[in-house]
């Protein structure tokens, strides 16, 4: 048995809250801001086609928190965060932006999140963003590993599924088929009794 | 103005709850606990004779944490850690370890911690330690920055200068006179209210 401590490395979007634009486009009704690095590769070009999109509807980033503050995080995911932090460290590891993600936050009592920031002006609008770090979540799993940690990741997408590599284990959880297809290396899990468990396991690995 | 995203790096001890090892000396009246670092400068010697003790006593690691368990945090830290929480990212870097910290993040609504690990036997005889890094807190704040966070550190105690040197701002908070003294280059502070001015000051710079 080793006696590094454990660290779990929670994807957030699509694990524990909604993809986060696509509910935008829904509550706003801006079809266009249903498009993901799917449709578009590029995503540089994703989100200054998204921010162009916010402007020209004259939406600021007050306007944006408040649709994100009617969300809710998904059904299980406060129970199963609650859980955890219970018995081991617990960092979330996002995409995502904090100004979009702090509503959210707080209906999940504050976690650690390691994400990126927007750029804002006087007026609230969004005038460009700033990724913390090219393969930011990877980066990080690697910095927590350089801290002397045990390292589970746990994820859904594509872009989850560096930091699942880099980590002593990884997990996906409520990943689409054609990523479960495309990573048959790691473990897929849909519960979260099940992730739980599997949790609990790589603590007192 | 930078957009790298800020993080509070924080020690514990001293700082936001007790010193446990003082605390277990006074809860179990063994007074040989009561040495620290400044009375053995071999830390591992230092362990190995708190071991010693606990065993010579048949204390075990149930026993040390119902004592901890009786402990609170100092007065207005948890008030400091919800107002930070809700505003920025923070975590706790500590040389406690996580078997003696969990009662007390109970206590703090469960912020991240970096520490180290104690070694159990199945008798609940604590039979070790391991640490996590050498210089473990100056490494996170290293990590820290490496995943492209822009750090203020906060501490009392020569343990904690090397962060706050490491950090891009430091902040001496409750400290002794005579760490005060030697390192001038720290600002001082004795006050949660101000501490979280100095914090706020930080997130906006």
């Amino acid at each position: 048995m080793t006696h590094k401590p454990p660290v779990i490395a929670m994807d957030l979007e699509g694990v524990l809250v909604p993809e986060i634009w696509i509910a935008v486009a829904v509550k706003t009704g801006i079809d266009a801001l249903r498009l993901t690095t799917r449709d578009v590769s590029d995503y540089d070009k994703l989100m200054r086609g998204r921010l162009d999109i916010l402007k020209s509807h004259s939406l600021t980033i007050t306007d944006i928190q408040e649709v994100i503050s009617t969300l809710d995080p998904l059904d299980g995911a406060k129970n199963y965060l609650d859980r955890i932090r219970k018995v081991t460290q617990l960092i979330l590891l996002s995409d995502t932006f904090y100004e979009f993600a702090y509503p959210l936050m707080k209906k999940l009592d504050y976690p650690t999140l390691f994400c990126n920031s927007l750029i804002i002006d006087e007026h609230g609008t969004i005038t460009g963003y700033q990724l913390r770090k090219q393969d930011g979540k990877r980066t990080a799993v690697k910095a927590l590993k350089e801290c002397g940690f045990r390292v589970l990741a746990v994820g859904d997408s594509y872009n989850d599924t560096t930091m699942l590599g880099e980590a002593d284990a990884g997990i996906l959880f409520n990943a689409p088929q054609n990523v479960a297809d495309e990573f048959p290396q790691f473990p897929r899990l849909t519960d979260f009794d099940r992730l739980f468990e599997a949790v609990s396991d790589f603590i007192v690995r």
